[in-house]
């Protein structure tokens, strides 16, 4: 006799890679009672349900009634408008998060559109370059770190209650403000996604696919998240494009460097540029430990 | 009552993550009746025999005496100096081959170094930037892709050998002239690293290490090459300077039209490059299957 699961109703709002992991991993822990995906796509949606990934699905915002938690796993720029639908269609003080890559000043127009719900802005750092349900894991958060970035504003219980449901999904719940999120992120995300894609497009200008069958860890690991979604990458570059400018000018800066220290033809201080880069590449995995 | 294993005594030079994973390979495919280590570190050999890596341990070139194969598994700016003391050393028309990274002219010094030996140039694509024989595995190579670079002098019967050698370590063998290997390597493999370098270089300038606490795999496999050895990376961008600054300013130009794209602030362009490089990466996953 197991005991109640936490939540009744858990709608989860677009069944990509997250969303699809995220109704696993429930189903998985026993969070949930019962797991409703809300989405689009009909096709879709049908076939995920027939494939056991959630017990509901539908494409109308009505299957919010009666939800006790909901989970945005929507591209961001979707979110204002189904918070706005969904502030109509769910119970007042229903729990709201999301799982965008960006906060910034968006997570203050989330919460207004989400009205009487109770709004918490998340970030579970977990994902990959596949996309879609098919590849959902009910492990893909364990060990990954999540953030909340919670307002003033926001309702303290709520803040604690989606905290524990990322904790109890096996991630390191971090709080910070959606500046210094997007700081952090901006470092730890969104400058490896450029550099990555800036090395795919660099190949993508040569001759000779067929190369790549004797690629190995070099190029599979830089480039891996190069491979990922162009839309939603293109509106979380464009989120910040200063910043993210910046971060940039850097990289492109220490790409000078190198091909300075080539052109020199001087192994000590070559050595020494890339023995500060490694190094640094090592503490990090440190960090992480 | 198995077979005789294929090779008698092995002697591999350098016990380094490949050296050691070769050892490894070959005693756990009963290719060698004895593999020996030869070294120049004398703790660290004693220590690599006493965890039962390897049957012997010696820094003394004579233990080449005997051997049917010799592999090269130490920094390649060393294969001249250790190929001319090995001519002397190990029998006649003994089997020689090397894991280096790169080719080009120098394949013909070797060759030239190994005297009466029957020296084959190989480059087996396994490796990763993990360093040192405690992290080796018998399994590094199976998958993996490996070039043969033989010279127009090269014994064809040495050829076949160390490509069949390979092919037992679970590896996909490939022919190509050094010149070949050195421009699909220099594009699957040096240019990634190098990128994976200037990435970590660039955020090494940066305070707040403690921000990769939160970092995931855009961050840790984007840079994971970047962590490698900065000694053994310096000897083996300088080898084609010129053609690594070509591919660096490849990706220059990539990473100035990203942030020109940005700059432009408009989605469907800059949506256009991500997916044209998602796409690319995408195929060259294809490649490996």
């Amino acid at each position: 006799m197991g005991a109640k699961p936490r939540f009744q109703r858990v709608v989860i709002a677009g069944l990509g890679l997250l969303g699809g992991s995220l109704a696993l991993a429930l189903k998985d822990r026993k969070l949930a009672a019962k797991v409703v995906a809300w989405g689009r796509n009909a096709p879709r949606l049908k076939q995920a349900k027939a494939a056991g990934l959630v017990d509901e699905a539908s494409t109308d915002v009505a299957c919010a009634k009666g939800a006790d938690l909901i989970v945005l796993c929507t591209p961001f720029e979707q979110f204002e408008g189904q918070l706005t639908q969904l502030a109509k269609a769910a119970p007042a003080g229903c729990l709201v998060t999301e799982v965008g890559s960006v906060k910034g000043p968006s997570v203050e127009r989330w919460h207004k559109a989400a009205g009487p719900l109770r709004f918490v802005a998340s970030h579970p750092m977990a994902g990959g370059d596949k996309t879609g349900w098919k590849h959902a894991s009910p492990y893909l958060f364990e060990g990954a770190a999540c953030f909340l970035t919670p307002l003033r504003l926001s309702d303290r219980r709520a803040v604690l209650a989606i905290g524990e449901l990322w904790q109890a999904l096996g991630m390191r719940v971090s709080l910070c403000s959606p500046e210094e999120h997007d700081r952090i992120v901006g470092r730890v995300s969104h400058l490896p996604h450029a550099a990555a894609f800036a090395l795919a497009a660099s190949q993508s200008r040569l001759k000779g696919l067929d190369d790549f069958a004797y690629a190995g860890k070099g190029w599979f690991d830089t480039s891996r998240v190069g491979g990922s979604d162009a839309d939603l990458w293109a509106d979380i570059f464009l989120h910040h494009p200063s910043r993210m400018d910046k971060s940039l000018a850097g990289l492109q800066a220490e790409i000078k460097a190198l091909r300075g220290l080539l052109k020199q033809k001087r192994k000590g201080p070559l050595k020494a540029w890339l023995a500060k880069a490694s190094g640094f590449r090592r503490a990090t995995a440190q960090e992480r430990a």
